[in-house]
């Protein structure tokens, strides 16, 4: 399972759009035949530190998520709404391995 | 959801019998009726540092996680493993979000 933990920072004024986006893309992405999660974490202790848990079943499919409209869409949709760029940490799946 | 993010820098040495001891805890802890994850990853870029990624349905559930003999047969198994003591990090699971 190839797997990413993404950290992002969103400006406060922007916490619902983004939150909402989130949402949008996550009801798409668990469709790919590839998709094993697409959890959209937020913080217990500050709301606008929210993660992205994305894993996929390989690197293929975790590749063929970065060219569906969804991601685009999101993509596009959050570029202004964040403080930074978001941060992205490759970690491979050992349990569950498929 | 209730989830946590789990960051472990694990002694070289002990590697191999942590991820053991995370494979048995893994294998046992995702039939717990509550459980909704349990991911055991390992960074791409450095070996020794791992996460494990835990979500419950409630927190009642992720309480009841520290009672199960797997949970604590895993604690006791690993104390000595980590070069620092590991540092979880809690976050609401937005989506999905049973």
């Amino acid at each position: 399972m190839h797997t990413m933990i993404v950290y992002v920072h969103v400006k406060q004024e922007y916490l619902e759009a983004f939150i909402q986006a989130c949402k949008l893309n996550h009801e798409a992405s668990v469709l790919e035949s590839g998709n094993r999660r697409f959890d959209v974490l937020q913080s217990d202790e500050d709301s606008a530190r929210l993660v992205l848990y994305e894993a996929y079943a390989t690197a293929t499919d975790a590749a063929a998520h970065k060219n569906t409209a969804h991601y685009r869409l999101w993509r596009d949709t959050v570029a202004e709404m964040m403080v930074e760029p978001r941060q992205g940490t490759p970690y491979q799946g050992l349990f569950p391995n498929t």
